[in-house]
């Protein structure tokens, strides 16, 4: 059937979506979720036909995704016939009647959902499946292979290539500013990428885009690491694993967060980044993705899927049930971490320690320092001040400015000070709340906006004593923050017998 | 925050979805799938929030649905502000973990799925829930009521109301058409509601289209079956058990049919529009929805639900392997229908006895006729003519001709007559194969498609014998289904030894 398109101007989100009048859809006999083939000229592309009775009978409503993949001008000509829905869907079924799905079957699925072949509703139906029905380690090999070959793959010839990572949950936890360039610095290859928040008040890319720009192509990538050594960018513009976040922007909404799938999405961007060893922090307890039976089901899956990929996973569980370094929000994160790697005195220890800890583990796992001594050469590249040279070079080559300093950097100008109403220990400082909170004040959007700790799990306080301050860029979102604080105290603060 | 309406001039097929610029969306940090209150002059809604560049930051893209919702005019000024997600979001998580839902919560979802509040996304994963955990009795009784009271409630103010259903799957099957006629002759009240077909070549609506209109609202209805006692219309559009059809346009597309949603899907109908017995067929085997094991499934929950409903459910599990009558597709099953109600000695006999049987039934239900004498009560009905008078008198109350005959009805102009290449008998008619080729002919779209059997399974045939014939309303469409007859040929003829 012969067309005119007409141009939606609009996107859907991801899936190939083409509409038409109900009376074209009925004469080529299309039910809901249909599929058409769509020509136009010496392309094509197959295309979920939606029902509309606003597009008149000779025309085809044309979504973004079709119109750029076809290169579509309005009222162009296009030619339609049905097709077939993709087999990706019985593989759907499958999963949902628990039966394993075969390594082809897994990579037809990723195919089809890299390629917008799948409806939001399909997508969804395959995370509850897997959400339900589990994945076997075949399975998830499968899936984190298929999910890395569909994408981009970093290829830099050399090795070892080292990986900082941590399952996420706790606010404030930027490890990853310290160990990078300490790694880098003892001259090993550490092409870290990282996520954005979703709904933390930041996530590593937010936070390194105080310093520096995050996003670059598979080829600047490349370039960077392989003159630098180290690279914290973020993944998302690198189309390495693309199938991860077309999931993640269905699960998320629902918040599942399958096992197979939280594998396969954490070592498909590793397996395309030709990693080669991790140390993986899996940090549980209140507040994280994790209590601590589920750390160690997580830590025996991680090993097995290394093993299976040719990855060394170094897994430590950690307790996570307060927050790490005293910032929470993307400048006062960049802080936190300046402040450490320039060897200042108030530096907050608990980052500290275990950026070093981490550090120290993979110097070991790349045979830089010997059994037992990584963590004393991490310490001496940090106090000597190389790791803050080689950070400053990493920011300076991903186009940041180098003459930064943890004195340099101004949270949002609108500031509170909470303070202890009583006399006492602080005994819990909720993740929730203060991840929560730091959303409300505006970040990570608001790069200034968070929450800065002055005191930690374990600190005496005195009534009138400050807890931590809260910053935001408009008088309006630091108003916001304090009635939301006004209601949810992160801070629990247990009164001396 | 306040924004210009752009209308976007085309539906989403359901939620109700705004579109936002990606700078407003993350001044307002929302993610994707989150929620915002849209506000217009004094009315709102709570839309879905997509994000994309095409909108300009002071504008606000606008689907239909909210479009029609808040009555608004381009460039008419709205009112956004954040809204939390739906908590029947929660409740999706807690079946997909496998939990019961309380009869509040099934309302809950119920009422957001009418209402438009999920994304597709999101109904799909309550489906595949279901799907994958089932729905215990009390959950299948909440649900059933919370579809049938979100929608509207048909009250006639008389008992006992008969319903004839049928689980369907048989091409064919038109017993309703000669049923609901005898039943209202014999003076009892039978509201027939009935669904288009999906991918069948025709639905009871579709079928009953030919003689009248089908499409009413529930005064109409109500105006037509207390005068007539009886009707045949189309159930989608009474809004009857709205939530139905929605969660159907999910779960058909994935090929789910879990029983818990079958189960209240069918009744929540017949609840809604007062229904106290029920003749229900089962079919089962080859090409039908259910094996004999689940037809004995589904009878026991048919029975329990009946009893928690207040409803009596005759159940009747009956050999569905090949085609009902001779005709399928619309105006084909209308002339088996009506050589049944007119007493020609050449019409379909298994259409016949079918009909009468399940029509004693419920002469013995509504205790018109004592305990076994229904069947010849029925008998009497229809020899005697007053159910073909009673069905030309609901033909022309929906508004059809009542002067209808068999031989006044004309299928399509284009067919062709398929014969048997060997002697034999017929062993199997393919359901699977007819439904497909009826689909392919045109039906129910074009009413004169379809395929006219003169053989049934056991008819001995010489070759030459003419097995079936095929009709279209256009010659492309003949042709079409020729082309897969020659691939796909529906009759199994087996030699004589």
């Amino acid at each position: 059937m012969r067309l005119k398109t007409k141009l939606l101007g609009i996107e859907t989100g991801g899936p190939l979506i083409v509409v038409l009048n109900p009376k074209i859809a009925a004469e080529l006999d299309l039910s809901p979720a249909d599929r058409v083939r769509v020509m136009a000229e010496n392309k094509y592309c197959v295309a979920i036909a939606n029902i509309s009775k606003h597009i008149k009978e000779e025309e085809i409503g044309v979504y973004e995704e079709v119109q750029r993949q076809l290169n579509l001008d309005a009222e162009q000509p296009i030619t339609i016939i049905p097709e077939e829905r993709p087999s990706s869907i019985t593989q759907i079924k499958k999963k949902l009647d628990g039966l394993e799905l075969s390594k082809d079957e897994i990579f037809e699925l990723v195919t089809d959902i890299v390629d917008n072949r799948l409806t939001h509703a399909e997508i969804s139906a395959l995370v509850s499946a897997i959400y339900t029905k589990g994945l076997s380690l075949d399975e998830i090999e499968h899936l984190t292979k298929a999910m890395a070959e569909t994408g981009q793959m970093l290829e830099l010839g050399v090795k070892p290539i080292l990986d900082i990572h941590s399952i996420g949950g706790v606010p404030g936890n930027r490890i990853t500013l310290i160990v990078v360039p300490i790694i880098a610095a003892a001259g090993l290859y550490i092409p870290k990428t990282s996520s954005r928040a979703i709904t933390d008040p930041s996530g590593t890319a937010d936070t390194m885009e105080v310093l520096a720009p995050v996003t670059f192509n598979i080829t600047e990538l490349k370039e960077i690491v392989l003159e630098h050594k180290g690279c914290i960018v973020w993944g998302g513009a690198l189309d390495i694993a693309p199938a991860d976040d077309k999931i993640i922007e269905i699960e998320h909404p629902l918040q599942l967060d399958p096992t197979g799938m939280l594998l396969s999405s954490i070592l498909a961007k590793k397996y395309a980044t030709g990693v080669t060893n991790i140390a993986l922090e899996i940090p549980f307890g209140p507040g994280t993705k994790c209590t601590k039976i589920r750390a160690a089901e997580l830590e025996k899956k991680f090993k097995a899927m290394g093993g299976r990929l040719g990855i060394s996973i170094q897994c430590v569980k950690i307790d996570g049930s307060q927050p790490v370094g005293n910032g929470i929000g993307p400048t006062l994160e960049c802080i936190d971490a300046l402040q450490v790697l320039e060897n200042l005195p108030n530096c907050p220890i608990d980052l500290k320690n275990r950026s070093l800890f981490f550090a120290g583990l993979l110097l070991e796992e790349a045979k830089k320092a010997p059994k037992g001594k990584g963590l004393a050469l991490a310490k001496e590249i940090l106090s000597s001040g190389k790791a803050l040279s080689k950070f400053k070079e990493i920011i300076g080559a991903q186009g940041g400015n180098p003459d930064v300093s943890s004195s340099s950097l101004q949270p949002g100008k609108y500031d509170e000070t909470i303070c202890a109403e009583k006399n006492g220990i602080v005994q819990a400082i909720d993740n929730d709340i203060i991840k929560k909170l730091g959303r409300i004040l505006g970040a990570p959007y608001n790069k200034g906006a968070g929450i800065y700790l002055k005191a930690k799990v374990g600190t005496k306080v005195k009534e009138g004593d400050p807890l931590f301050t809260i910053y935001a860029e408009s008088g309006r979102k630091l108003s916001d923050g304090l009635v939301f604080v006004e209601a949810n105290n992160p801070f629990k603060i247990k009164e001396k017998a």
